[in-house]
């Protein structure tokens, strides 16, 4: 296939996902355009209202170094090989992720997607256009319809694809929403979360431990902080909307501050502006989107948070959103030129591993808020990590196959439960051979 | 209150949830305008797309009785007190639904909304508007903005509770869709559903048992047929989309017989226009709507299916709409006048029975198109049946709960989980009583 005969691809959002896709697409000789609601995030502020920095794992990684950018964006970020607990007393409990020289890593998004913008304009076929509103789609054209910001004027483009990154929000997912039997869901927490912020000291370094994701568990809710390159932190607190520990009940900065020195006394001298920035940041909500199919006639799919957002706690988010980008591309590559059939084995590939790392985020939310604080829990995540180090192939840890290994997320599901299964019948094994022996031994015995 | 007082209320949508509701309010003094996007039904055509008749229960007998309307209705229903079941080979299986006396009753969709609707026009702070379409709402006013199909011009219309019974793909709804915080599923089953008729016999006669529902069950699809007044039965086949047994896979007159022939062929010489019908009548889709919260600050609330759209299969999807109307008018008399409470109590209370008969809808599906076929399902019927004669006020069959009481839906659920518990623990009594017994036989006469 000539470059000519490619298709052309509209990318709608030039967040990480639709910034990484075009990278792939730019680098395999596809003509591809990529419109951004947003304004050019080079020449100015970055937008508010998005976390501030994310942990990337393998499954990211991997995504980065299939577009040879890998290497540019672990320059800044910071390593977090585990948990750092915070008891209420202060006391620090410190819990590795994985093995030795294993992490996630903490990374800027904004400084993330610069580098994905600055390597896509670099390649000759790929056009980024900023203040691009998507207002409407003619999915049969398939076409798009912006509307460009600053003039106000509408701009109508055609391609052959067009891929939806336009996040948990997403205008694609809403004209699909049209199609008859398009099945969706959006589905809220409770729980909504705020940012605040840790500087860096004075001196320039970090005021609490740098290669950490620190928390401060209180069960029903939780803070956590990541480190960011320039040695600040940042802080968010994950609590509920209403109720006794929620944000709505807290009004003057007399009721945060007493509400910081009862859940989390430690935290206060490292924030001086945290009662201003309480006050001054947004309260956001948390949702988990799921639809299906995510692929319309061969011209339409959607990719990342706007096919499947889910809640931030098992820091997947972006991750799987870089494995949707490596898996659309290698459909794309193996069934070209049936884009119908590409477009649907990637929904099909992409749906099981979407769902399921949805369902690992909000169980992980039980797990990081309540359980990471008890001792229970921490002895068996030793155990595991004990019986990983004696079986390595046939043992890994639950956590490890999702953060450490590019294992598909609906396969860590079905591998951790034929685990479990099989340590209980061992355990059994175990107990009943014991018994035996000992009925044994009594009646030789006696 | 004087009626002054009384707040005004925009109902959006005239079909039978929203004209019900019109008559509860408008008997109770509150002014009521209600806006329909279709033209006036008793000037000309009924619009098609929609099933022509439904099975009316005791909760929807009772919302029509509250408003004076039962025996009007009751004039043109057909008493359907079980099932008949046709087998490939045509033999029929009748099963009562409930105990003696106890039906559902088929009545015709556009019959019983004239009905209502003309109940309403008559209560003179009741105006109805056809040929309005809403196409935007201001949650906060609220104010409803309508394109006026025939002019098309738009009008703008103020309230103090606007009340969304606008159906499965509410407007209302969608607009609600955009607060923070509004959870949505829509989703779509793997069947769908189409329309026959088999029309009255010559002399004006049933050509089929009149007073039952007909069921056609195939395990992984069905057909079944409800009588009308005329001596007609509107047919519906629920098959899948695609796959062996799908619509899809229907391209001719021949494809359709040879279809009939094969699964329904005591149906085929009752249906002379078949073939025709088939390619005429639409396919629809069949989905299940779920949303929280209905209620928006004490001026917007949702009803029936544009808050609860459920699949058919239960017969339930009116009789769940006509319960709201009774809960949102028990709400709006008990905390009158602090709205706010009163719309969201009525969510609370409603909630949870909504999401029941929505599980009981799909699983009743299995029911109808697999189950009702077996020799044991109808065994393990007749025997709850016996039950509930010997012990009529402790064990209650869970059909006869959902179609012949107004024990909420939840509650049914509930009640028929402890009644199988109890049950169960029973039987158990029974046999480990009868094993002492024949030990202690065996001792004695040993």
């Amino acid at each position: 296939m000539t470059d000519k005969d490619k298709p052309r691809f509209a990318i709608i959002g030039a967040g990480l996902g639709g910034a990484l896709m075009a990278n792939y697409l730019g680098k395999n000789g596809y003509h591809v355009d990529v419109y951004e609601m947003r304004p050019d995030p080079r020449k100015g502020e970055i937008v508010a209202g998005r976390s501030i920095n994310l942990a990337l794992s393998v499954r990211g990684m991997h995504g980065l170094s299939q577009v040879g950018l890998l290497d540019e964006v672990m320059k800044e970020a910071v390593a977090m090989p585990g948990r750092m607990m915070h008891a209420v007393s202060g006391e620090l409990t410190y819990q590795p992720y994985g093995q030795k020289g294993q992490a996630n890593y903490s990374v800027s998004r904004g400084g993330l997607n610069v580098i994905l913008i600055n390597a896509a304009e670099k390649l000759e076929n790929v056009r980024v256009h900023f203040n691009h509103k998507c207002v409407d789609l003619d999915l049969d054209a398939p076409e798009a319809v912006f509307e460009e910001r600053q003039s106000g004027e509408t701009r109508r483009t055609q391609a052959d694809i067009i891929i939806g990154a336009d996040g948990t929000f997403s205008a694609v997912r809403r004209r699909m929403m049209r199609v008859d039997r398009f099945s969706h869901s959006m589905d809220y927490l409770d729980h909504g979360y705020k940012e605040l912020c840790i500087p860096a000291a004075d001196g320039g370094g970090f005021r609490i431990e740098k290669n950490a994701l620190h928390i401060w568990p209180r069960r029903s809710f939780m803070m956590i902080a990541l480190p960011n390159f320039d040695g600040s932190f940042t802080v968010t607190c994950f609590w509920p909307h209403d109720g006794p520990h929620g944000f709505s009940n807290l009004k003057t900065e007399q009721d945060v501050l007493a509400y910081f020195q009862k859940h989390f006394p430690d935290s206060i001298s490292l924030m001086p502006t945290l009662a201003r920035d309480f006050f001054e940041n947004p309260t956001s909500s948390l949702a988990t989107v799921r639809c299906r199919p995510w692929s319309y006639q061969g011209k339409v799919t959607l990719l990342g948070d706007a096919a499947h957002a889910v809640v931030p706690f098992y820091g997947q988010g972006m991750n799987a959103s870089f494995e949707d980008c490596t898996e659309l591309h290698e459909c794309l590559q193996e069934f070209c030129p049936d884009w119908v059939k590409a477009l649907d084995v990637y929904y099909d590939r992409r749906k099981e591993n979407a769902d399921a790392i949805a369902d690992l985020a909000l169980q992980n939310f039980i797990e990081m808020r309540d359980k990471v604080g008890d001792p229970a829990f921490l002895r068996k995540k030793k155990r595991e990590k004990r019986l990983h180090r004696l079986f390595p192939n046939w043992f890994i840890p639950p956590y490890e196959m999702v953060s450490f290994t590019r294992i598909p997320y609906a396969e860590t599901v079905r591998r951790a439960s034929a685990q479990e299964n099989a340590l209980r019948n061992i355990t059994a094994g175990i107990i009943a051979g014991t018994l035996l022996l000992l009925v044994i031994l009594t009646w030789v015995l006696a």
